[in-house]
């Protein structure tokens, strides 16, 4: 299979930094690397948002691929480089947390050692340029973690809010609002399912109470429900419209479910 | 030649999803595969908008790249998912008019069956990963459409707005404004050489009457002018700036094209 | 080493202008080519602006990589067409200074001629796909530039500003702000190495003055620094935070830099 290298980042594509990345891996990389753009419009410095994108991603792509992720408010600072192999993934970017919503106990973190991973001059503004590409396009050439850093068991890891269990049911949050205005909340399909029968379930948020359907087609265009979404969560949805509009609810916004009377 | 698929979404980049489509077309389809971005900024659920995209962007692509195109605003209702077949192009998506402005008469047009094309639980919100994905990765690896899906006869077709015939010429209609203010009609090429001679032509729209030309380089900076744009359709344009500011004009508006006296 | 064209516009992905030139290329260019974007979000019709960005983003790419860039707001008028060759890269695009920024003296410019350079009609405002797509299909598939066009002596070069020498430093601009905020300006790092030691170096703008730093962590988080950037050139930052909000400058501002007492 011809090697491929995913890009994660915040950097737009208005300003050269996007443009620049994929120079140096093109450059570095093997004669037949394939890179693929994952997203340049993550919000600027915003770890968490990037750790929920790369959770998602990450998990639909192939093993052996290589996903380097730049969001490093940190850039400049002691904070260290890292690769990070798990379930056969191979991941290139800042020690923030950024990976962290995919390690499982396996992982294995190594500490980049930027003298074996890279040729270039370090800028003080741009690893991704100088240190991440140069790394990622050696992986993707074949060489193995241990030839670019070390073994550590020093690492960030994000604490992502979990539901909170309530004596009827669950105290969620909003976690992410897409382009269409769905909420995705941070409820889980298992932990939906412990309440019982779908027509048993209660969903409250913003001072509205919404039905769990199936899908989108059993309420009129316009209008609230909530289903199970493709992320495998909860997450409230106006047919063909905008709930974030229709409930004036976002990143944060309380959701209780409760198994009804 | 090594395989194309292309991606046309309403998705964005910001969020997961036209990630995701990727890792799957990378995990399912063949080795050399090369995934083409085609846009992932048309408007949330805008079918008609979409249909034009995909007319003039598939026009240029060679024979046998798979074209997908995800702007879904019925998924997880009973619309149909589709593979269409026509001119030696491949479309994959679904059945609601987004593939139809290509439709010759000699389309082939397959029910695409989700047991035959794809090996994945459908989430009843994100069939472009959970089919549409697949169903491309195995026509970019060879499958035969009758492989995935039934010839059918039963599929939605758009009824665009034409213009209309009227004594001494066409009353027609703005139907796409582009980044750079140009205002494109449904009003051909053909319609107005009809008409006769360019010089003979009048362009009325918003109250302005606009001269016909060859070049944007026949007016000054900032002057207003209609010419046959590259789609082959009539626009209207101001010399860089934008027309439809300087007309106060939309998708919707009356262009009325005269033979002068 | 697989083919590579690199496509650089102010199409926006929203019109279908970007997804029709890269049918082209794969319809016209090699059967293993590689297609990157680099970015088709510049600012429209703005030449200064993209010649910076492709002075930064064709440094970094490998030798033979053919880049297109169609930011062409003189299409239709009487601007020629060019293929550049300039340090073993190959760029094709219109004659407008666009490329200039790369010119070191040793660059050979050719005048394409259309009628070598492709086998299509010339629509009046999109050459992008008439020409320039096609001619670089065919160097992309190895043809040499001398089949394309006619070596010429005649074409535009930008001027861009320099900063002024005065008595204790000089006096720049900022030519760039970036997706965080960051003001790039026109002093060089070598510029400012010869005011000597870094810490006895002064920068001001709007009123205020800011400290040249190596990295952003040696401030805290929302203050203002200054450091040597990506690009070799000094930017005004301000940590984790946009430095042109917090100084209220944009592109054009003045900027001072001098010895301290």
């Amino acid at each position: 299979m011809h090697p491929l290298v995913t890009l994660t980042t915040d950097f737009g594509t208005r300003d050269s930094y996007t443009a620049e990345l994929k120079g140096v891996l093109y450059s570095e990389g093997p004669p037949d690397l394939r890179v693929v753009d994952l997203s340049h419009e993550l919000p600027p410095f915003d770890v968490e948002f990037a750790a929920r994108f790369v959770q998602r991603a990450v998990s639909q792509f192939p093993p052996e691929t290589v996903h380097v992720v730049v969001v490093d408010p940190g850039v400049g600072s002691a904070r260290q480089p890292l690769v990070v192999e798990v379930g056969r993934k191979l991941l290139v970017g800042p020690d923030n947390g950024v990976f962290s919503l995919l390690f499982d106990g396996s992982e294995r973190v190594f500490a980049l050692d930027p003298a074996r991973a890279s040729e270039r001059v370090l800028s003080s503004t741009f690893h991704g340029r100088d240190l991440f590409a140069p790394a990622a396009a050696r992986l993707a050439g074949g060489a193995p973690c241990t030839a670019l850093g070390t073994l550590t068991r020093l690492y960030e890891r994000l604490q992502p809010r979990l539901p909170e269990r309530e004596v009827d049911g669950w105290l969620g949050q909003i976690t992410h609002v897409d382009r269409y205005g769905n909420l995705i909340t941070n409820i889980t399909a298992s932990e939906l399912a412990a309440l019982g029968d779908r027509a048993a379930v209660r969903v409250e948020c913003a001072g509205a109470a919404l039905a769990l359907r199936a899908h989108y087609a059993e309420v009129a265009p316009g209008e609230l429900l909530c289903l199970v979404g493709s992320s495998g969560q909860l997450e409230l949805s106006a047919r063909e419209t905008s709930a974030a509009e229709k409930l004036a609810a976002g990143v944060g916004s309380c959701v209780r479910v409760t198994k009804r009377g």
